[in-house]
């Protein structure tokens, strides 16, 4: 966003700019009168990519035009995304011209027949994202063909480190910085803070980013923000772990790796996780913030993101050189994805079943506590904090005498003020319509039904699963319950459920 | 658009239509108030993709969200191209709901991983895009898959079967239906209008349907329609073929393969041509057509869309491939394509090329007279019009008596009246900088130059280039001429000519 550009046409050009209060999310639209002669002059028509710049700040925005005196002549109408990001005042004058030539799409387009990228195409390619010059659909013929062809060890490393460098990087006062991270694909599988409250109760650092949800009902950060605010820059976040160790903080608020959350973004509209940019986002992410010891997370199963234990394999190879090649010290888990974990999917029923664990309820899921002790075990053996086989011991002490609940509520109140998850409106049981065993759950349609249902944006809406594998279910019993804020996603979410067949009963 | 989707939500979820007058060019958008009872309900956020029902019409739309009282809460305002598509009326009610899971998006999700799409699976992906149920970014995912994972003959036959079901497709009262198809990538190669005054004339039947420009300065249709009408409904196409056996019109509006429009429209931002789509897009609108016998024209260069004679082999191989299936009949003629072809690249520039041809002018460009004589010929023997050697004199002495241009005054004239091309506002002479021979012609930067001048949105934009290869230049000399209709695009287009070494000199 500095001087790569040639400033043309410094005079003139010039628009007066109207806030009109338009959400177009993160998309960034500018609109002007079809006939406004600056446009004319420079033969910009609708849907033509454009370039505005208020004194230092510049994006890359798409036109559309208005036959209509709701407009003058010499006005541009922004969208909020691109009034917040250009920081104009209503009135001010910014500046409308051609954006450059895109020459790195060509990058990308070469890539498509079959040309690697190098270390200075990655480069290119990666800075032209972040300075917003790419649009939408060029975002998922990068990201499509990086799935279909999938980048090498050299391409992974290259990638990995232009997303670093388009970012924010942390450092810390501390040898060790300790991470985990969940590749995903796991309803209900909320590990994470669970595992910063015991390691932090241990005395070691994890300032932890998280994500929001890409393709799932929750992210990480989707979670939390139910129990405190994770919206930390990134001052806020190291007072906070000056303080308690630990954090659970939404990576985007740090700008750490911004390029992943753009790529994250048009993914979750596409629907697709490839393996290669899970790899560069999940590790740019850790490079950025600092981290130093990194556990991962792998969970296998027919309906989970990684099917087989060979593709984990693969994958935990593919983490391992690119970790390498960045010092990062990685231990990857492969673990049972066979089915959910824990009872709640979606923000806010999963932030209930991290409060039993950690409130050691009687009726806590076992389930999830056990795979969070075992993580947690993970990355205190990796740090040399507990001894070779004595991890899991020193993680579930933490919960046993209650100093990861209490490490935990000194977390959220110094993030802003732990709070109740919010309850949602509508509830519908799906009831067994026969009796038998349970022999599967459909993992990615589950979380379809939660997703349907409103999760994550409604952060009340989800499901709770009340039954797990081998279980003997009775015709009518509740097999798990949906969550809605609204009648429509309610409606929605149970009209899918039934007419797939999520639990199968033989 | 017929009865695939159950109708939901029968009551309520109604909102007025407000027209507002805004150009999205082809993309959907409606736009609520944020805080508008309905969205709220169904839990619609900015972003969202909706359905949008009028009676029997159907579209998928993006949302957007409004903070403010332009809109009521119960109304909803179209994008002119949603109120086009819906056939509404100012205040008619329409009705917004979820759309379907689009579950063909899994197919094509598979097939960045790897799978193939059998004949099912690609006609219900191409069904959707016919519907408008895949945005941009889903367009761009499966036109890069389709790119970078080359599809077989199988994909292909079915591809392209796919997409002439989802359109109209042509009947005519002849066994013989000519036409020719040249695949692009070189500047100026504007033979297809001679091809057809030609063979008319020799009593054969061409209604030809051509595309506008994908990624070059100008498609045969912009070109044309500087000359004559060319938005031709079915009928009025029927009409002018029944009265002079020929007619170049624009594809599109008559719906002949109208996914491939879709597709094209998003190709061209990505601006790519991918030799899968490029059969397919070919050969379905072809077919759709009702053409019995084709002549295909696939200049070989440098710098032309096709490289190599290995890679010009490759793709009439599949062409023919997928000709077969169809029942067919093809030649594909590959030719010199290391140069631009006639003087004018952009529309009104290229028509008067055209002209100069027809009109036997003596300065006409000779090469592009030579290049359609040869293809003519080509299409008079592949229809036994004429023996086989016999083809190109036939063809050349409808031009030499006239006949040639009488029939292409009596075609303009039926599609509504032969025109004189526009002359742009503004010119710029490049100069050459140093003395020689010319050794080499950039066809992608001198196709570039002329889109930067406006072509081929701005009809008479482009550039008339004033040497060939091997010709002697003094320094000082006029190489090219650019034309543009604003000051900003001849700018622009000056500024890219004179950073790149378009022309090399020896």
């Amino acid at each position: 966003m500095s001087n790569e550009e040639p400033q043309r046409e410094a005079n003139g050009n010039n628009l007066r700019a109207r806030r009109v209060a338009l959400d177009t999310h993160d998309q960034m639209v500018v609109i002007t009168r079809r006939d406004c002669p600056v446009c004319r002059s420079e033969g910009f028509s609708a849907h033509a990519r454009v370039r505005i710049q208020n004194g230092e700040r510049r994006i890359i925005a798409t036109l559309y035009q208005i036959d209509s005196d709701l407009l003058g002549l010499e006005e541009i109408a922004l969208s909020e995304s691109a009034w917040q990001r250009l920081n104009v005042e209503e009135g001010d004058l910014v500046h409308i011209a051609h954006p450059q030539p895109l020459d790195s799409l060509g990058l990308v387009r070469g890539r498509i027949y079959g040309n690697r990228l190098g270390r200075e195409d990655m480069h290119r390619i990666i800075a032209d994202i972040a300075a917003g010059r790419y649009a939408d659909i060029h975002l998922s013929m990068f990201l499509t063909v990086m799935a279909a062809r999938v980048p090498d060890d050299e391409e992974l490393i290259h990638l990995t480190e232009a997303m670093i460098n388009a970012g924010d990087r942390l450092r810390w006062d501390r040898e060790v910085i300790a991470d985990k991270h969940c590749v995903g694909g796991l309803p209900g599988n909320r590990t994470t803070p669970l595992v910063v409250a015991m390691v932090a109760a241990c005395g070691l650092w994890m300032p932890k980013t998280s994500s929001r949800a890409i393709t799932s009902p929750a992210g990480t950060a989707d979670t939390m923000e139910t129990l405190a605010p994770v919206d930390l820059d990134l001052d806020q976040m190291r007072s906070v772990i000056e303080k308690e160790g630990g954090c659970v903080a939404w990576g985007g608020a740090v700008r750490l790796s911004p390029v992943d959350d753009m790529l994250i973004r048009v993914a979750r509209l596409m629907d697709i996780d490839a393996e290669g940019q899970m790899v560069a986002s999940v590790l740019s992410k850790k490079v950025a913030a600092g981290s130093t010891h990194l556990v991962l997370d792998v969970p296998v199963g027919p309906t989970a993101k990684v099917r087989s234990q060979s593709e984990a394999q693969e994958l935990a190879q593919r983490l391992q050189s690119v970790a390498d090649a960045f010092g990062l010290k990685l231990r990857v888990l492969i673990t049972d994805g066979s089915e959910p974990v824990g009872r709640g999917i979606g923000p806010a029923l999963e932030a209930r079943d991290l409060l039993a664990v950690l409130r050691n309820e009687p009726d806590h899921p076992a389930d999830l506590r056990r795979r969070a002790v075992k993580l947690a075990g993970a990355l205190l053996e990796l740090t040399d904090t507990a001894a070779a086989g004595g991890g899991e011991a020193m993680a579930e002490a933490t919960l046993d005498d209650g100093s990861a609940w209490a490490k935990f509520e000194a977390i959220c109140n110094a993030q802003g003020g732990l709070r109740e998850p919010p309850r949602a409106a509508r509830r519908h049981e799906m009831l067994s319509t026969s009796a038998g065993e349970v022999v599967s759950i459909d993992n990615r349609r589950l979380a379809r039904v939660a997703k349907l249902a409103g999760a994550p944006a409604a952060a009340a809406a989800g499901l709770e699963i009340h039954i797990k594998l081998g279980d003997h279910v009775d015709a009518g019993q509740v097999l798990y319950t949906i969550h809605a804020e609204t009648a429509g996603e309610l409606n929605y979410a149970r009209e899918f459920a039934e007419s797939n067949g999520i639990i199968k009963l033989a």
